[in-house]
């Protein structure tokens, strides 16, 4: 592969046109899974624009041809997992594909209008799917704002952060079963919970469900078990990012979390934006973390470069059933988490876990340092004692039924956007029976 | 099916012999993935006194032919999955069909030497493979005997259970991607670790490897994401039994797991039996666990009867490289567990969390009153306190390099026992590189 990677310079264009402030400009070409339309399988795509361009169209019409796709054909399938199994190199070689076919430097599909019809399916029209069978679902615990702000609500300031927190991207395993996409509501849990003042639990519905602003990314590769990755090449194997709401339900979580950490108050749901975006697309807009400096991290997490990050604005919206849009109440920034994913998941494998092709691995809540970059209900209205006041008058400590969250995330290029989509989902009300 | 369940009655007898201490009589039919040799295919085996019966040739010949498994074809897989997910009518049905060939009350098998041959592989011929496809792996924390006396170590007898400990089976999140099948060693892990005494955390191989002496069981159906189990007929969906062994680093545990519990100090590997044992052939040994009257449990953990649990008994050996034979070191019993499978599955489920065929729900450390029923190094040595002395005059306050533990399980009937065999693996040394 070239130094210089054409598919990601400012002045390409696409052969129609793609507004501004897409999130789906020719740079970004994120894959994902669709179906054209209900009745229709689902397989493999790239949002461009406003168009999903069907790569098993392509597939069958012989356009990935070089080394690493010829053959393979992974995009008439359900997950993109056999895509990403094939790894980077596969992954690059099909952008390259994509980039010169959709800018009109292969002509083929420009000049083939009955092409063009079945291989760019309106966005309106397509369904979209859950990307990639997840094998494991990891969830980290990276910004320090984050892990300090909850610190300080239940612990006081001055014990804030606990004392590994500084030296170990901590995080727990979290449920794969309960990921779902874009775009599907979840009911309010029940579950068990004890007030502070009374002298046993009850069970019912969670009263505080919050959302938790998160990013998260595909492994692609991985390791055998007992051994391990390394910073010197585990950015191989991240194979694309996404958005991720980590759902919580902050009273389950209270009454259960002592000595083993969450478990039902994080596993009756967890979102993912349909689109997940490469690192090739995002390469751009890398930077640097904090510094991690005071104390200095342990060799086996210290990065071999310093712009182990990316550079991706994130906001957060709430639309109650009552209001007549969504309203942003947090604006954040990937770049705040103290651990990076390099440093994530080469600690994943370093006691010799096995990472596999699909295993998501999701940041934490992103907070940033002002009070409105608080990735949580939990924190926005700190604890329910600042509740968050909306334009028609009504308030929010935690979600109510019927409120829709949505994430959105891009990162700002000339005149372009690398775009993440949204990640939306509702609150629905307990189910009944 | 009848009331009277034929495949377990004490009187029933094998065509060939099977020693009476043989774990696997014709009362139990284990299901398991097996190959015949090392160069042949995996698919679904049961366990026969000194052989592995390989349904695929039987399926192939027919013998199959019930509502429930005719024209299936789950047996000639590499999982048990989806025989699983065919449910406890198709479990049922093939073990009617297994019993009835086995006794030789349908002669077929009997008097045909060779199709004998080719479906009656001798045990120490057949390969073991991991029997199912893990979707998310689960560990509770269901001995109150352990849960006591970890707490009693570390916090002191008077706060030794948590708060929510009588009221919540406790769990967490497992990492299925280590999850390996019994002869699979592990290589020590290395990991993140502070002494007391350290200002610093340090890197290197953890000096405090333990096993957990565990059962676990997988489910069949489960529940659609919002809807939840009932314990009315939560039963239904808990398809198989099996020893688990959940490796441990104490060291690394003790420096991670605040605030979000035990991450890499259990993700080095969780080793399972290869043959798992059902609901059909555990009957005859249902047992009462322990009263749960102070505190009384909610209603939605509410037990529609009392012989939820079965009368297993534990033993686990551990044996040194420099050591002739395995000694035993711990007696302990599956119906010591406060929480139940079933309570364990309900409350997993409460959330609307979806469970899936191949979830693995282990129950965590199975502890008994004694000293000598305490099933992990933690306990049995108190910490290190109280090393175990073995024949040959060595020590062990945990784990060395070159140890074998070797957890095993019967339950005793009348003449007949009906068995897990073994779930064994050796501490490897750090792998280099």
């Amino acid at each position: 592969m070239a130094q210089f990677d054409s598919t990601t310079d400012p002045k390409l264009k696409a052969f129609f046109d793609i507004p501004a402030d897409s999130h789906f400009p020719i740079q970004n070409l994120p894959f994902g899974i669709f179906r054209p339309g209900a009745k229709r399988s689902a397989r493999v795509g790239v949002a461009i624009g406003d168009y999903v361009l069907d790569l098993s169209v392509l597939d069958n019409h012989g356009f990935f041809d070089g080394p690493n796709l010829r053959g393979q054909d992974v995009f008439d399938e359900r997950y993109l997992n056999e895509f990403m199994d094939l790894g980077k190199e596969a992954r690059i070689e099909a952008r390259q594909v994509i980039s010169r076919v959709l800018s009109g430097e292969d002509d083929r599909l420009k000049n083939d209008a009955d092409l063009r019809k079945r291989a760019l399916i309106p966005m309106s029209e397509a369904v979209m799917e859950l990307p990639v069978q997840i094998g494991d679902y990891t969830d980290f615990y990276s910004s320090r704002e984050h892990a300090t702000n909850v610190g300080t609500m239940f612990r006081g300031k001055d014990n804030a952060l606990q004392p590994n927190w500084l030296h170990i991207p901590v995080g727990y395993h979290g449920r794969s079963s309960s990921v779902v996409v874009s775009g599907t509501d979840l009911h309010r849990p029940m579950g068990q919970t004890k007030a502070d003042d009374a002298d046993k639990p009850s069970f019912g519905p969670s009263r505080l469900v919050d959302f938790e602003l998160e990013m998260g990314f595909f492994v692609s590769g991985g390791n055998d078990l007992g051994s391990t990755l390394s910073m010197k090449d585990v950015e191989d194997h991240i194979w694309g990012l996404a958005l991720v709401n980590d759902w919580s339900a902050r009273d389950i979580q209270k009454w259960e979390y002592v000595p083993l950490g969450p478990f039902l108050a994080k596993n009756f749901g967890t979102s993912i934006s349909p689109w997940i975006v490469t690192p090739e697309a995002l390469k751009p807009f890398r930077a640097e973390g904090p510094k991690q400096t005071n104390p200095e991290v342990l060799d086996y997490l210290k990065p071999e470069r310093p712009d182990l990050t990316y550079d991706i604005n994130l906001e957060v919206m709430l639309r109650g059933e009552n209001m007549d849009k969504p309203h942003k109440i947090c604006t954040s920034n990937f770049k705040y988490l103290y651990w990076s994913m390099a440093q994530q998941l080469v600690h994943h494998s370093i006691t010799g876990c096995n990472m596999r092709t699909g295993d998501l691995l999701a940041s934490g809540t992103i907070s940033g340092p002002t009070e409105d970059s608080y990735g949580s209900m939990l924190e926005l209205s700190w604890r329910g004692s600042k509740p968050l006041k909306f334009p028609n008058g009504e308030e929010r400590k935690f979600l109510q039924d019927g409120d829709s969250v949505i994430l959105t995330g891009w990162a700002q290029g000339d005149g372009y956007r690398v775009g993440f989509g949204n990640c939306e989902g509702k609150v629905l009300p307990v189910r009944e029976g």
